[in-house]
């Protein structure tokens, strides 16, 4: 579902969230449209003797699902994405769910751009990403 | 190729870049895995009346070609991705050219931390995503 | 997003509908899925001789929006499918943009079964697949 | 293997089959294609607390193994799928072991038209979707 807030209904605060478990077709998916084949992804005889002890999600697919709640739930239909700033504090592995909420923290109307803090958590309520996002939502 | 640039031997100002050509199956394929099926990614009645004109590449996937770099090139094979800023400053149409490029533009040896410029530009050299990265370069 | 409609708060005629457009790359997505490599969905030399004068989207894959649509949308979490009946009566092409849309009929209150009415159309407004579903909303 | 059974050669009471084992993957794959992200299909943290007890296979999903029996064996090639009607009496868990049967029920021998039982079981032989398929044999 497309969700389509309309601007002068969304309250400093408001929050939404995608919840889905990574598994090892996301990861080999991922490397394949991006061309990141690092091994700590897609290496499992290297991950497994790396720090992390097995593969790990890249950083920017655990990222990318801020831009799934943004663009279908808040704000939806009509948001232009401004920027995106992500700090990675944890690794994701194979079979860890991921939930990414995003809370309006302001607004400033006269360009219709809203702030959010945007988090990214695991199934233990573990930060994964933390950051923040600016995004338009235009006029229908 | 995944490289392996030892910490030492990486200089200020030192670049890499990555290209590749948006298609329409990377669009569908990122949408699929990250459940952002907004639809000026996905559909293209909707994307051809909006101020786009057709439909564009998510965002942030126009900016995970700089986790290929980083992860592929410079540093390479051992990297670990501490945090990323972006700006979305021009939209990535099906068929455009994708660039991404990183250069070192600091070091913080006591921490073996790099922080690089990070730029994603199309074939007619705009650019599309602009930002930083900082990433850390484990010994082998 | 994923919508949770609560049982008793939806109405006979509410509807909910998604968009998404036809590439050539849900195409072969799908024949790889699920193992349909007739020649007229995977084949373009036999396809664009057949009556079709094109590869054409399974019919499957083009039904298959009406559970997105129940799955997300209206009822969304806490469905159960229990039935879906389809009737494929027009193609769908690479490029065409189809909409799924389902509208409550009928509510069986005792056991919270919802009948829906689901359509499929193309963006000339064409009926792609009619027919009927029935789902389950249980319980949070 | 696609088959092109002649229409005066097919029998009632003609059978044939396909088997597939349901991996995360198909899951995972089949939520991109479609954008049918509910959590019931992608979110095994939410799944395990269900009363499935895990993630499910998309009831269309499984039902799409009928088509690619339709499609690729009886009758094959220069196939219309006119109709199909599902029954999900079951659900199926990743590594279930799907086979898919349709079983010719009636002839219209002036349209051409096949009516067929259409049945797809699990490795214990239990019933996951009953229904019935129409289809109409082109002349080659």
């Amino acid at each position: 579902m497309i969700n389509d807030r309309p601007y002068e209904e969304i309250k400093i605060g408001e929050q939404a969230s995608f919840s889905k478990t990574i598994t090892e077709a996301d990861i080999v998916g991922f490397a394949g449209l991006t061309g990141d084949f690092n091994p700590i992804h897609v290496d499992n005889a290297f991950a497994e003797k790396s720090i992390f002890k097995g593969r790990i999600a890249h950083g920017m697919l655990t990222g990318a699902f801020i831009s799934t709640v943004l663009g279908t739930a808040l704000p939806g239909k009509n948001t232009v994405y401004m920027s995106q700033e992500m700090k990675f504090v944890a690794p994701a592995y194979i079979g860890d769910t991921l939930t990414a909420t995003v809370e309006v923290i302001n607004k400033r109307d006269d360009k219709r751009i809203l702030e959010l803090k945007t988090t990214v958590t695991n199934q233990a309520e573990k930060e994964v990403v933390i950051g923040q996002a600016k995004v338009m939502k235009l006029k229908d």
